[in-house]
């Protein structure tokens, strides 16, 4: 049943030689790499506009001297990635440039980071995507939560199929996307100047300041705040990094190429929509009911998203083919963001269980060949977070791009070390030259994510980045405290050099309850191995039904010594420990065998009904130094599928000798051969 | 840590030797068996006053005869049970009475009606005595159902610590309970006639009728309501009758006449307090805002029992020690009431459980002697029924009594088959006489009695009598279900005459994914028992680590052939279970013994971390038939207490020939010697 719904939903296993490498021309790579950070300019200016709003209508003028530093940090992050991309082609990462070149501890808080930002990359695309269908239908708006959860999950199912043809896919919307933006930025431009300007349905409200007449410190604190917010457009940058090995040759320039292209085209868009935002007077307030003039309840119908306002401003309303192309489009697009986290994590993790800083249950690939148990955890985690959240995208992206930044600021260090090390042993002047030129752009690249990592921290700590503040070092320390088991064992368990190590003797020892045919089984199990010892043990509970197995064992001629052991505490598996201890006393060479009849039901309801003491026998021997435990089943008729059985075994009488337990030799057959 | 806990709630376990027969005077007999039927006169009045409040005070009238009723239905009981009592000295009660005379399946409805009974004895004992600790501190109402669990888990820890001064514990607060009412009813009405008659507080309110000015058939029906509801004084009758062996001899004739003491007290107390509560004018609602005049919230004020109204209104209000005194006394009786069943209770299930109607777990004494998990099951249901309603005395005892007069009815029943059964074999004149008496006395209990089920089941279906007819049969299903179960599976354990039954050949499997020294040892055990073929088996999923593999087993030169299995699919149990049934092919009498290596943690998480693969070949191996599975343990160093661990093997050089296995021979030893 739930083999079957596993079917259904995630298709038939691959076998593991369809696992092969893509090969990703240019124009298919960039829709596959850059729908993460192209999609984050559809929320990165309303997010700037959201926290100037706190100031009233009055600091809407800060919008763009922040849009600009924005511009000029995704610039320097870009270029600063392109060395990346050619100096680490494998695809390795932030996480593999700060491993290798600041340390295993840097690369595991990269690592930590990342995985953070996967997740929130998740909750924050998909969350604003819904925000733009709801802005599009409004009347969905009391099941958010609930599609929000729908999306992940069926990101989920998609992903633990493997769906392979991803580059087209990805490639239509994409470009349906930029190209819808490019046509809304020009015709908005283009009514401005030979035309009537659009108008924002919001350019009439007033937006009631939460600190009205800012100035000092306290404004420049909420312009670096917008500025924190505004830097949410670079999220998905070092994407390109991690795909490498996936473009067409010559890999690393055409990588480097398709990011010098991804910047322009998000530096265009973000640029573009951030003017038209200002033009048409758009204006948003994180509480609706700070919105003076807002038409409906604030209390409870949703504010449009700034695309959807310059959609509509622009093409003529809320019902005009333009507006619902954009907000399709941009929906889908942030979809399509969250998708590339579904790729990047398992990943991740699979390189991190392989390192052996995560259960080795994550560099498993499942029946399609991926990682299946990493988009199980990243869908579950992110699908908490949005239940946290109530799917809010503006108190979800708190928590974000702390991460992007952490690992931002140490990879580009760790670039610098690279070329250190590089130009410490570089001779040619052409290539030092070269290498110089990396080494400052780096440099600054550091310089500058550092320093957002400081104005994030600084400005979102106590709006929810704190509970990133206090994550990162808690994965930080699990993985540190898995490997560090992980090598304990792995010493505790490297084999020495003298081999194998036989036992001396081998006690047999065959808890006895009732002589029932599971136990008649287990009896000759046990004596067809030919202990050096075998005992049939009994635990005197009541002394009427002992009398009775004693009687029928005497009766039936059972050529194994019975022992009844005393236990006036009622308690079947102390004594039994008590006595199998006893027997290796003094003898640590000896290994005792217990052989236990289990049961084997086909109802979960019969476990009710049997095997209870079995159970727990099976689990306290197993604490017990020299002891193997042997279930020896009986499978029910319940526990079998219908039809007829083979008769499994041949009967031998019972009072055969001991010596002649083996009286009927089967005829010659071949052995199984192993290779 | 969990065994600690247990240990200070428990205690110490007891020896089997400890379990003694207790040996009663009739003077302690009367409370410890008679709490039950005389705690419910505490609630029995005010559930008929309750019911005609729906009629407004218009038919208060009614109380009289419908007392009077229950009072000879009460006498008859009595009677009745006395004949039950001389009949079956051996404390069966009604379930040995209904099964010797009716059948298996009229003893199965008995006992099936008297396990929900039990557990409604619990509920209604509790909350009625909770009802009365609120009447006296009304500031604890809003605690009530916390109250009401909390008292159920001190009952659970009590029986489950097996208290066995339970004699003279009874007596005390039984016979205070009977001298405080006995008082109340004198002191009212010797104020009544020769002073100033005692005014309840409610006596000036009025009750707005549900349903004003009944007549006919719904009168007809209102008053049979209030009888099935005054019929709770009848509960517990029937202690006494499976309490017979506790009873000093002659044991029969002592319990006859604690019986009849008994009946007479509990008429005694319940006329009392009805013609009290009549004559002080004491109103009560289901609703406390029906009643006109009622003075505090009627929303949220609890209003007070009919018991605390006559306490205050006889001995001078609700701050008397009169009053103080009459609360915690009945408060404490109904406790000790709801203590009966947890005897009661798991006796039964105990017994059901022997006669293999109910999981054998039931009849299992656990440390203390006790029936340690009959006792839990009735704790968790009594508690889940409490929260379900909560802890609301009127609407638990809708459920109330049905089960109490199955019982009785069939019990009745089954007496008169037993007077036939012995009238057709008995010759003497006198004693066919007595036999004859008693037989009427029990034909009319079976007829009153039945006729009052009927009564008690018309009224209250819809009041949630319903619930206790759906879970009658229910249980009655389920009994029948288990020992069906446990009857096929006896069948088919029954030992054929043949006996036991050696397997042909023994092939041994050892599953190896690394070479670590549990593979060793794994390898080391397996190779000890000297099998028919030893193979170990490794499963392909990434060509590398066999390759690693195959190279250090040929470097360590291990003497056992290594397999490899392909597996395309990435999946370990699947390819390993092919082999093992292949094996086995054409060879039905032969066994494979697989040998798994197995990690022995210590801390929980540790499981995540290890055993994933072994875990789920162990459970699907126990599936296939001629399968035995040894688990070969290894202690991690987290798993072991700490302190020097003693060398447990002597270790052979790992070409030895297969032949010189046993090279190296302990020193002579004495065998441990069955008995």
């Amino acid at each position: 049943m739930l083999n079957w719904v596993k079917r259904v939903v995630v298709g038939r296993p691959l076998r593991s030689d369809r696992l092969t490498e893509q090969s990703l021309p240019k124009r298919l790579a960039l829709p596959v790499f850059a729908s993460d950070p192209l999609s984050s300019v559809a929320y990165a200016t309303q997010e700037i506009l959201l926290v100037l709003a706190v100031g009233g209508t009055a600091l809407m003028y800060l919008a763009t001297p922040v849009a600009a530093a924005v511009v000029l940090l995704l610039a320097v992050v870009v270029v600063s990635y392109r060395q990346v991309v050619r100096a680490y082609p494998s695809g390795g990462g932030s996480y593999e440039v700060a491993s290798r070149n600041l340390g295993r501890s840097a690369g595991l808080v990269v690592a930590a980071a990342l995985l953070v930002d996967y997740v929130m990359t998740v909750a924050v695309s998909v969350a604003a995507g819904v925000d733009n269908i709801i802005s599009a239908a409004p009347s969905l708006n009391p099941y958010r939560v609930a599609i929000n959860v729908a999306f992940i999950a069926v990101l989920t199912a998609m992903n633990l199929r493997g769906v392979r043809e991803s580059g087209k896919a990805f490639a239509i919307p994409t470009y349906l996307f930029i190209t819808g933006l490019v046509v809304m930025i020009a015709v908005g431009v283009g009514r401005a100047l030979f035309g009537t300007a659009p108008v924002a349905e919001s350019a009439s409200y007033h937006v009631r300041a939460e600190h009205a007449g800012l100035a000092g410190a306290a404004l420049l604190f909420v312009t670096l705040r917008a500025f924190a917010s505004g830097c949410t457009a670079l999220t998905g940058v070092e994407a390109i990094s991690n795909g490498v090995p996936a473009f067409k040759p010559p890999r690393s320039e055409n990588a480097a190429r398709t990011m010098a292209a991804m910047g322009l085209i998000a530096i265009g868009l973000f640029a573009g929509i951030t003017g038209l935002a200002l033009m048409t007077g758009v204006k948003v307030a994180e509480n609706t009911c700070d919105l003076v003039g807002f038409t409906g309840n604030c209390a409870t119908d949703p504010q449009r998203t700034v695309i959807a306002q310059l959609a509509a401003s622009i093409f003529g309303g809320s019902d005009s083919i333009g507006f619902y192309v954009i907000q399709a489009t941009t929906a889908l697009i942030l979809i399509l963001a969250a998708n590339t986290a579904f790729n990047g994590f398992p990943l991740l993790t699979s390189i991190l269980a392989h390192d052996r800083y995560l259960p080795r249950q994550l560099h498993t690939r499942g029946d399609r060949l991926v990682f299946s148990n990493g988009i199980l955890v990243l869908s579950l985690v992110a699908m908490l977070l949005i239940v946290a959240f109530d799917g809010s995208v503006t108190r979800l992206i708190q928590l974000y791009i702390l991460g992007v930044f952490t690992s931002f600021t140490l990879s580009q260090a760790g670039m610098v070390r690279h070329w250190n090390r590089h130009l410490g042993v570089e001779r040619d002047p052409r290539i030092r030259r070269q290498m110089h030129t990396s080494r400052i752009i780096n440099a600054l690249g550091a310089v500058m994510t550092g320093l957002v990592l400081v104005i994030v921290l600084a400005t979102k700590f106590t709006h929810g980045a704190y509970l990133v503040v206090i994550a990162v070092p808690i994965l930080y320390g699990l993985m540190r405290g898995i490997r560090r088991h992980y090598d304990r064992t792995a010493r505790e368990l490297e084999p020495e050099p003298g081999g194998m190590v036989l036992p001396a003797r081998i006690h047999a020892v065959v808890p006895v309850s009732q002589l029932h045919r599971p136990t008649l089984r287990a009896l000759a199990y046990a004596r067809a191995t030919r202990p050096d010892s075998l005992t049939a043990v009994t635990v005197a509970i009541s002394a009427e039904e002992v009398r009775a197995l004693q009687a029928e064992w005497t009766e039936r001629d059972i050529p194994v010594p019975l022992l009844v052991l005393d236990s006036p505490y009622r308690d079947i598996t102390g004594p039994l420990l008590d006595y199998i201890a006893e027997l290796r006393q003094n003898r640590p060479r000896d290994v005792v065998v217990v052989y236990i009849p289990e049961y084997v039901v086909g109802h979960w309801w019969e476990h009710l009904l049997h095997n209870q003491s079995a159970l727990r026998l099976k689990a306290r021997l197993l604490f017990q130094p020299g002891v193997m435990v042997t279930s020896v089943p009986w499978q029910l008729e319940s526990s079998r599928p219908a039809g007829p059985q083979p008769a499994p075994e041949v009967r031998v009488p019972a009072p055969a000798a001991a010596e002649a337990e083996r009286a009927v030799q089967p005829p010659a057959e071949e052995q199984p051969a192993p290779v």
